[in-house]
């Protein structure tokens, strides 16, 4: 009998990535099924029916069709409150969560994936990365990275003292920055290379991590 | 006395605007404080200590400081519940709330701010927009576009058939876009077109539009 969850991804796509970890902090039953965008399936019918923006990840919850990577974290986090961790904070923490997380979506991610697209995906294309480009963005993030350093200073995760999907969000960037020379930006920052260690060990962050390792099937 | 609300920004920037109209909509009561960006008054002391990252707007709500402009207006739909409009979706409605929000943050910000740039921007300070960008910009807004006629046949709002945050989020781009040579893809979509009229139609834009073109002082 099929799950009543049901993820729709690509385990290289740091969007699907986002969506599994928030699945397994959850701790949520789910079955993962995988879209083979090399051949364009996220861009054809029937996926085009989970998300009219032929983009992975889609979530199949119930009769509910749920796309885009942070609305799917934010309704399991929202809608399964009494299982695995809580990745909200309520009360007055919760503008600071609000705030956290668009710093994610608005100041970290976009100059992240830039540098992704550089250093991952192009040398896994066989493509070179553009020396100019990285440059530029390496400039910006540390910019970015020197507000999270001060923010960290105040409190030992984003948004308070709990970790929530406002850390969360970062883990795919995060981790596979980490193996590129972005890491020297995380690493000359004490607060920010502590807070990214910390996030980093998470079981849940291990789970998915494992599913990309996992041999094509 | 000073009201315990204070906004900070610029009647020129679309995220202030965007913060402008959740107030207006909650009909809260609020002090504006114009931040003078011709001095680059938002990249120094004191107002980097609202937003660390040097953008309007920021909010002071009592005790608390909020910036990036969709955190200011969720925060003001979920703590002001008694007052206004409502702005958010309760129950399995939600779900589409989250997925709306992230499609006009990702989805079309991105692309609407380019075209915001090169036809709104650019010929206000003199400078003249690049045709390339505008046409590659223009077929991606078009296809996004495509996928809201669709959406739009299914429900009045995108979010379902109430107004939200989901909705109200595109006012400043789509505003200042309809403005511009742009205006023809909206009008080349027949829903896309009503929606548009209904929510630029909302007295709480018109008391954006009334301060942006009231006289500086």
């Amino acid at each position: 009998m099929a799950s009543a969850l049901k993820l729709h991804g690509s385990p290289i796509s740091t969007s699907t990535m986002r969506a599994l970890v928030g699945l397994h902090e959850k701790g949520l039953d789910f079955e993962f099924s995988p879209v083979d965008m090399s051949t364009g399936a996220h861009k054809k019918q029937p996926y085009l029916s989970l998300n009219p923006f032929g983009q992975v990840p889609a979530l199949e919850d119930g009769s509910l069709r749920i796309f885009e990577s942070r609305a799917i974290t934010a309704h399991v986090a929202h809608s399964y409150t009494d299982k695995g961790n809580q990745l909200n904070l309520p009360g007055k923490e919760r503008a600071a969560l609000l705030v956290w997380q668009e710093v994610e979506a608005h100041q970290f991610d976009p100059i992240a994936s830039k540098l992704l697209w550089e250093l991952f995906y192009k040398p896994m294309f066989g493509l070179e990365a553009d020396p100019v480009a990285v440059k530029e963005n390496e400039d910006k993030l540390a910019k970015v990275l020197d507000v999270y350093e001060a923010r960290l200073g105040q409190s030992k995760y984003l948004a308070g003292d709990h970790y929530t999907l406002a850390d969360m969000h970062h883990l795919p960037a995060l981790s596979l920055l980490s193996g590129t020379q972005v890491k020297k930006l995380f690493d000359a920052r004490p607060r920010v290379a502590a807070w990214a260690a910390l996030i980093l060990a998470r079981p849940a962050w291990a789970k998915v991590q494992a599913l990309r390792n996992a041999p094509p099937h």
